[in-house]
């Protein structure tokens, strides 16, 4: 099956999410409607969502909650990179300028805050007491992870256990809570319902990596993002730690003294670039994302083979760029 | 009875409202730890959760919940305050340095996130789906309130309803929240519910008045308070919006190129409080927050006459610095 394929599975799913998305964002206040619209509108490819669908339809789901546990989820994934784009100064994502950057870091705080307001809103109304408390603490997590690398900014002595746990934070938990969802949607027995959330949580430390891979290696003109930003932020991520594994003491130091700098620019991103390409550290860091995709794959066993399965594997391969 | 009676009469419920605090708290993140204890326990008078206590008393409840709920409007307003100190660039509150001048904007954004999520979690632990509602909310108008007050900052055509509405969302809700939840909690009939829920609401607004007169009028010494903190701000409350009522076009000019400014100073201050006290604006807008206050006393008629009763009219009174 090709991702596309898989998107077509749930495409009717996806569909209703945009349009409760729309109708349930309603404020008297103009200025957040403007700016929620926006986000909801600038590229943002529905992942979570469509991981919930299939989850939920694998297991045999066939109820009406899809939209507004999707629309929860969006309302936490959009609440966070909000914020983040606030603590990062970041001026574009996905080739939009962000909200700070168009309406002000103050309007922006403030719209984070309503959309994790509404978010419980839309919760209590529609969720589970398990549910509800799947995605608060998820929510919770969230900031604890971006803490964390605020805290570990620019620190090279980074582990990857270190990386593990904010990534964890920042992006796994939130795919594991969506696919866990769907099986909770579905009522699905509890092994069957572990085997979700680490196919979720494997999958978002994937993806994860595959995204910090393709800060450095990734070709702007198809991912839409200037190579270098995590390094610009002092972000140490897969490839770095990578890196320092197989430099010499020269090389370390090199690096130790870029990220020590207050700010970095295109020609450190060269050294840098350099001294990974020297070491073959796509290639490295891509069958370490690989390790984690294949345990991914690896906790789908425990359902029996249908389409909507056959398309979780192929969107998982290809979240990673693996052909499906 | 005095509003130390009063205090007293729910002291152990206050005291077991700390100690929930420093016990529902709890995260591996150190700073998150660091910077949430300071703010909770930086001279927070615990006002909601005084009343959520009163409220519920008065109503005859005898449960247990009365801490968790608490603990929950008190993440709620500490987030608030929080996010608000980051866009009023606040570098004190209540005398004490506030968390984006200590820890940073970044930390205090992702702090304030943090105590939504954690509010979540123990109101989905502890409160009913109703009180959920209530509070998720509460919680949803006051970021729409700092949305609305940031779009009409130096905006000298604020109306005096404009101004209830911000001060409802900013304050009043949260009041009225922490009061119909004391209701909520003792189960009573849905006339005393509405009569605790309006008890709250003008008592929030009261307060909120007592304190934008205090912004000016206040004895620094007595209230921790520099004078003129609004005014800096760019914020039009109640004492303004009663001045340009009575002013003369020569008047009205002055406070209109006062709010123009970018940034506005001391002198700007006196020349504000000069035209002030020739029109006797404190004693007017005094006069304006009794009314609301009143109308915060009447409501508990329906409630018959207990300690309780007596306590939550003496703070009410005490709030907007009458003798009770």
């Amino acid at each position: 099956m090709t991702a596309k394929d898989a998107l077509n599975l749930v495409k009717e799913d996806v569909e209703k999410v945009e349009q409760f998305l729309k109708d349930d964002i309603k404020t008297s206040v103009h200025l957040i409607n403007e700016v929620i619209l926006y986000l909801l509108s600038s590229g943002g490819k529905r992942l979570r969502p469509v991981f919930l669908a299939l989850s939920a339809r694998m297991c045999g789901y066939k109820g009406e909650n899809i939209p507004a546990m999707s629309a929860v989820i969006e309302y936490i994934h959009t609440a966070t990179l909000l914020h983040d784009d606030i603590i990062d100064g970041a001026k574009y994502r996905r080739k939009c300028p962000t909200a700070n950057s168009l309406y002000g870091n103050d309007v922006a705080v403030l719209c984070g805050d309503f959309l994790y307001s509404r978010s419980y809103i839309t919760l209590t109304e529609y969720g589970a007491k398990q549910v509800q408390m799947i995605l608060s603490s998820a929510a919770l997590t969230m900031s604890e992870g971006e803490v964390i690398q605020l805290l570990k900014t620019g620190d090279i002595n980074l582990t990857f256990d270190d990386y593990i746990q904010i990534i964890t934070r920042k992006t796994a938990v939130l795919f594991s809570a969506a696919c866990e969802i769907g099986g909770r949607l579905a009522e699905v027995s509890e092994d069957k319902i572990k085997a979700l959330k680490n196919f979720g949580y494997y999958l978002g430390l994937g993806f994860q990596m595959t995204d910090d891979i393709l800060d450095y290696m990734g070709n702007p003109e198809i991912t839409g993002k200037k190579n270098g930003t995590d390094l610009f932020e002092g972000k140490l991520t897969l490839p770095v730690i990578k890196t320092l594994e197989k430099t010499n003491d020269s090389e370390k130091n090199i690096i130790a003294e870029i990220f020590k700098k207050k700010e970095r620019n295109d020609d450190d991103l060269k050294v840098l670039k350099d001294i990974m390409i020297k070491y073959d550290i796509e290639k490295i860091s891509e069958k370490t994302a690989d390790e984690y995709i294949n345990k991914s794959l690896n906790s789908l066993n425990v359902f029996e083979d249908n389409d909507y399965r056959k398309a979780l594997i192929a969107l998982a391969l290809a979240m990673v760029g693996r052909i499906a």
